[in-house]
């Protein structure tokens, strides 16, 4: 088979704009911000293979199914082919991962893809029902399952098995969002400790008591309401809109786009049943560890050999659980390496230089490419400014979740050295 | 690349079953049907590539996204990929021809393909709602552009342009239930006349007159009432429910499976414009001729080949176009063809023996799967009973279309000989 290089890759920016920005235009925006990252250009005839597009539901928050040819038709790939991909908000990864078979497989030479999501058309309790058709509806959504209730079982699982704690949570959430802050792109540009100094200042202006000082006393406050115990308000990732495009080529062409690709030398996929209730143990998930180790073994890198991640943090125990199946750490230890700064954009191994679905937002059909960009922009030394990681990076790794974790899409990066 | 082999192919009964038999009903349903035709046998072990799944909105109809892992897990996959592929109508052949592309890059060896839709869990104003979402809903169908009003103005420019008449499309009608009423999985399992016969006795028990002799003054009367001039009832595709499943091997392993294998030889896909109103003239599809073009080029076969063919009729006028966009008959052309009897069993080449969506019925994101499994049994010689064309077949083809014409797949089918 193929190498496989990313030549491209932009993302709108993340956020709430219904009703100003609709679907076409973050895929626009994301289009064009892709087609700037080539540096030496690339054009709608260049791009054989057409697009393929993660979204998971347009159908329920913007009541418009068959996407693909919509966008294809918008950026000008009429009549090339152009396919929508599912699997919840691991939509976009899925895309990716089938457009690297298909240049790999030599089927197309060049191949966008996309992801999309417009999630703030609906209110919130239509954007919790449209996110419960990820999980099972049969048995789980009508016993109250809400996805932060489902993943407050797996918070809870790995609080008894391992002792995990809320301040180790918390800790997640505050690095998620010192990179979110640096990121021009991310839905929420700002710190916890700003968060908190902003509220100290409000409460005081009101002549209200504060009685926190740390991070930690705010996010223990009633300011971080209880959302499904053990999980807070600031352990959720975001209700967003936004878009994610990448340019994939293949060796025989990648050179003619850029002197620098980034190449994609590991694939894996994995699935698992749809129901949290059918996955014990709730700490981890077979998918993830399937696709992990197909990516894996197919670039001939193991977990020591990744230096920098976008992992999926839909919630915080989230990130958590990603750091153990992916075997950066063994299960129980991972909140540990947090604690010691590890996954920090100064640690070892920083995981979610963007912010994560956190801070950057989670408009769920373009989460799996959106993860893609930063890895991109990190391997080749051009994130925005201070997010930028200091130590010369050679491999990163994405890891795209759907639903509780039915779903998983693994993909290892390398830069040429 | 390598060559790819269908090596079993299996429908659920298609019909009206809700809620008697849910999405898992009917696709457990042709999961079984399809091992079952798998000369030497199929396990979950043998399918490494996982299961590919066309939907186009389980979402809506059933209130359930991210079904793929849902199925997958159903037959005992899990751990393995699973996707799904959406393209409105087309889901299943885009399923298809990803697969096509998986297997013959070499990413995978055996590939379980599927496709389902449940559409009769809504009321009709639900299922009418939930198609649009096929078309365009910021503009054509807030207009009132439903899909009868869409393929009618589709008919009404090709009756405009050509001279089509209302008599040659109940032609389609007539053969394509003449073919329905001999598959056994087919929703309408009753010829036209036998209909108009049924009307008849009703009629002549009631004392109410019948001025009717023939087929097409029955379906020039009120007992097939006007949808959308000049589309009436008879025009019209079912909503359906069912499933289908489909095997792809490598010609590595293909043989491992039978000694009978169907290669797909060409594969082709194509896009356009969302709005049927940005695509005139209404007569072709810009997709299908490109989705044409490259499934010809790459069987090296051309119309002249082809020997019977599954073609997406959702309306009567939608088997002329495609007719005429596939190349087997110039524009204008193809409806003499069927009057001439040219498309019929017995015909020079039979269209739509399984009885098509019109007969057969269209539950969705099962269509293009099922087409396949009409073109296997019948390049096998194993069609049930009087449905399997007398001539030997060695050449065939399937053509699905989402949309209003945004997708369309075409597959190339080839017997060794």
């Amino acid at each position: 088979m193929k190498k496989v290089a990313l030549v491209g890759a932009g993302m709108s920016h993340f956020g709430q704009f219904y009703p100003d920005k609709q679907l076409t235009d973050h895929f626009a925006e994301a289009w064009v911000n892709a087609v700037s990252s080539v540096d030496n250009g690339i054009t709608p005839n260049d791009i054989d293979g057409g697009l393929y597009l993660g979204n998971f539901t347009a159908d329920k928050f913007n009541n418009q199914g068959h996407i693909a040819p919509l966008m294809a038709n918008l950026v000008g790939l009429s009549p090339k082919p152009a396919t929508r991909f599912e699997g919840a908000c691991a939509s976009s990864g899925l895309a990716l991962r089938q457009a690297w078979i298909t240049v790999a497989g030599g089927a197309a030479d060049v191949i966008c893809v996309g992801g999309v999501e417009v999630m703030t058309a609906l209110p919130t309790t239509g954007v919790t029902d449209a996110l419960a058709a990820a999980a099972d509806t049969t048995y789980e959504y009508p016993a109250g399952a809400t996805f932060p209730g489902l993943y407050a079982s797996i918070a809870s699982a790995h609080f008894a098995k391992y002792g995990t704690t809320s301040e180790d949570l918390m800790r997640i959430a505050i690095k998620n969002h010192e990179n979110g802050a640096l990121n021009p792109y991310a839905h929420m540009q700002v710190t916890i400790s700003k968060l908190m100094a902003n509220k100290m200042k409000k409460c005081e202006d009101a002549g209200e008591p504060v009685d926190w000082e740390t991070e930690f006393d705010f996010l223990n406050s009633s300011s971080n309401p209880m959302i499904a115990y053990p999980l807070r308000l600031f352990d959720c990732s975001l209700v967003t809109d936004g878009a994610a495009v990448l340019f994939l080529a293949s060796e025989d062409v990648a050179r003619k786009f850029t002197d620098e690709p980034i190449w994609i030398t590991g694939s894996g996929q994995g699935s698992g049943a749809l129901s949290l209730s059918d996955r014990p143990p709730f700490t981890t998930f077979a998918a993830a560890k399937a696709a992990a180790k197909i990516a894996y073994d197919m670039s001939g890198k193991g977990p020591q050999d990744i230096q920098v991640a976008e992992v999926h943090d839909c919630f915080t125990i989230a990130e958590v659980v990603a750091m153990e199946d992916l075997g950066f750490y063994e299960p129980g230890t991972a909140v540990q390496a947090v604690k010691d700064g590890e996954t920090r954009r100064d640690g070892a191994r920083p995981i979610n230089t963007s912010g994560g679905l956190k801070s950057k937002g989670h408009p769920v059909g373009a989460t799996g490419c959106s993860q893609a960009v930063e890895i991109f922009k990190q391997l080749r030394g051009r994130a925005e400014g201070e997010r930028q990681v200091k130590q010369t990076l050679t491999c990163g790794l994405t890891h795209n979740v759907g639903g509780s974790g039915a779903t998983c899409v693994v993909h290892i990066y390398e830069k040429e050295v």
